[in-house]
């Protein structure tokens, strides 16, 4: 009897896997789409306002797909915050970010199968990295040609810090608040000022397995290796930057904005934190 | 006295019948419309923008205007995933395909009316095709020129799809939710992340009423019958690409999603599914 | 007694006129503000998206200034549909109609006053109402040069009739219905789409006092009275246009939609429509 | 015992301090930095749609991050003006005003850092006030080559008398009302219409702390001093209009709008004014 009990929770809990890895596919094609059809039209069908919205957008439509059921998360830097701060199990961790990695490289397929025939023809069937005919930015970040390394890291822990600070406001019941059901569409503003404010420097991914995960792919489909070594091994930027910016973004909301919140009973707190939980995981992004 | 009655609720169809004509009507021409303004200008007073901008909110105020009465529904795709999953009856389907088609029609010629005088100007009194003077693509979609059939189907596929998973996901009143009343706009936001992302290929159409009768309206207008030759006889993939799409969306959104709700009791389920479809009928889309 | 108190009434009176003024002056500097800048800083800093985005929103900011005392009427066109169709009384419409273009014509004054400098400066000190250097479009609107005098008349209407149609469902408690507080949004939105789709052919004025009245302040303030003969005489086309269409976009809603809603008990609907005037009154517009 | 507790209270009033200045340096890292992405990429990737969104969302989020805190005060122009109608007490308003001078010049700091890499390689590593190599404007605002003094300080009172007016209106819960938890956003697209409207001239401080504090910076950053002197000394222009437009804009909606709120009593008012102060004193702006 345990033991059929324990098999239908694993299989629950396989399928729960399968919605996580939804949310970031469907924010892989959505997102990454509107930097696609802009680079592959040359300008003519996309900019940086479409890519913008479109990135965030995408984001609001996954937070509406999975939000009910497994929280919306697709950020590992969001999740890793949560579990510091206590409002997420650390054992749920490796699952989130295993979904995360899986759902972005599934996504990362999806959108080079959809626009197989563009990617071809843009550059006589050659997949390149850099150059005005190049694509590989389409799936990962890179950084801008002026950019050093030490100010790629803090672009990218500011920016993270920003994000974390901001999406623990908005799911905060205590403080302003956003009106229920319509937190997603407050985060897709977040997103759009976000990328329109920080994205020059190296196109704002602030998220592990939104850059890493399609980079592996793009080295895997054609492109080759060099997507790692290219801007200086700029590849584990956005994977380390977004982790310690989170953290220190969720820090100075706790430290800031928190601590006056009225009635703040310590007791109380623990035990709502689990509760509130669902809210939290929310927390989402990019 | 019964065939009284009879004939009230005859009169009542047909009226009703006139509403969801005019719910596309209004899409074509406020949409379509947008389309037009862009290429007529030829981009000065419109572009990607505004072209997505408007797409969507047509469909937003077509939906406001008739979304009490009839439910909203201006996609035959939709309507054909509604009636397979069981949340509509088969018998409304034909009804509800022949009034999406005739407002379509209705749309089209009601824009070509607005818009005479400058199609006319546009190209020395010709209307063409293809070209740099082309003025079919404001009413139905063409390929791009890099795009072969098996690339063109898979994109409608795909995209309606997606279409077809956040459309369900935004009236799925067990997920999420998106609050009372503001469905629409939410679904406009979704249009203008979709044809920012996925609309390069061939435009995005995915749906059949919205696309294959303006072009036979085009080919009757004074275009000629080459509308649908044009692109390798491209013009089947919009009217059967975006049917297997929804299948396959719908079919995603239940398995993936759906399963998870808390208290799925199957007969409660079968009962409700009935009566909340007004709520679902209000899936719509370009 | 009888007399202090009409006195006050009176008082009241003539102040509500200055909030019906205040309307039109907000929407007249905020909207045609959004064209100056583009037009004066030649499409640097403003164009087609700026223009319709800052003419929706300043009619959105216009209605929460004024919509909870006067009720936000700034459209003649809309105010004499009303009165057509038993919404308003029709001894209101010339008070109506005096305050919007008294209203209309304080906000072209106030707008010349802000940009007079740059006015002055853009075509050498002189004020022109063709060619590259104009600037009489800032403040009323012309025709595209393909246009006919009917296609710009059958322009007009169609608009209006839309405008008038979306409004009406915008506002109808009884239909799908936008949540109370968030309907100027909406209708914010419906003139984004309008203007990105029906703009080309003469800039969809849709108001005769929006129209009209800058369109007189031009002629005096420096600009001369040929503005009222350019376009082949085209001043009367905005003012005639939208009564037209406003009438018959009332109609349509009326006989298509409203014609549906369940309750429908003709004595109960006359005394009910007195006591929605101000629900309904709200209808605004451009 | 009274002693401890005078410290508590300082400790949380210091902290209270702290958020004020969060709320600016949010909005001047979100805001500003749009206006840097534009100018450093040379209008590749921002312009004036990017930055009137930009600085909007900006705004908003630095209100859903503090005002459930603080009420989300940014602007000394708009804290003077409640000040003076009695929507806030006078001894809080240094606190204030220190708060939003500290927090703006944290926030350019940061963003100076951020784009540290950026604006050396702009320029060939010199930090210009003038010429198409200029990037003080990124921080503080110009007029435009046209402007005279007299129409700059016009257009600066004008613009903050809008600000001010629309503002009060959108907290006035008499009045039509935004749906609690959505001024944030009604408040963003008040100010993407005025930036998109009236920010030709000089760029629409409408802000002391906004304009004088980052001005300051860049003085100390290595600009030089000569960004007071620029423009005919026009650094006191958005420092002074800002006041008196405020002031303006306030006395209009008491004396026009207000005024016809049928409960209006005046001692009952005077007690609420105080309890609704958090409410109102959410005020905020660019």
């Amino acid at each position: 009897m345990m033991k059929i009990q324990h098999n239908v929770r694993d299989r629950r809990k396989r399928s729960l896997m399968k919605v996580r890895e939804l949310i970031k596919l469907i924010k892989m094609v959505l997102g990454c789409g509107s930097v696609a059809q802009a680079i592959l039209s040359r300008g003519l069908f996309g900019g940086i306002i479409t890519i913008n919205v479109g990135f965030a957008m995408a984001v609001v439509m996954a937070i509406y797909v999975t939000g009910g059921v497994s929280g919306g998360h697709i950020n590992p830097a969001v999740s890793f915050a949560m579990c510091l701060f206590g409002r997420m199990k650390w054992y749920k961790f490796p699952f989130y970010v295993g979904a995360q990695f899986l759902g972005a490289f599934a996504g990362a397929a999806t959108l080079f199968g959809i626009y197989y025939d563009g990617l071809m023809s843009f550059a006589g069937g050659k997949l390149l990295i850099v150059g005005e005919n190049a694509t590989a930015h389409i799936f990962a970040t890179y950084p801008a040609p002026y950019l050093s390394l030490t100010n790629a890291f803090a672009d990218q822990v500011v920016a993270t810090m920003f994000l974390l600070m901001i999406v623990f406001a908005i799911f905060d019941s205590r403080n302003l608040g956003v009106p229920r059901g319509l937190e997603p569409v407050v985060i897709g503003l977040l997103i759009i000022v976000i990328s329109s404010s920080l994205g020059l420097n190296s196109g704002c991914a602030m998220n592990p397995a939104r850059d890493l995960s399609p980079r592996l792919f793009t080295a895997l489909a054609g492109w080759g290796f060099e997507v790692f070594t290219a801007g200086n091994n700029f590849w584990w930027i956005p994977v380390v930057g977004p982790l310690v910016g989170a953290v220190i973004g969720g820090l100075i909301y706790v430290l800031v904005i928190e601590i006056h919140h009225p009635d703040l009973d310590p007791d109380f707190e623990t035990e709502q934190s689990e509760d509130k939980t669902d809210k939290y995981e929310l927390s989402v992004i990019m």
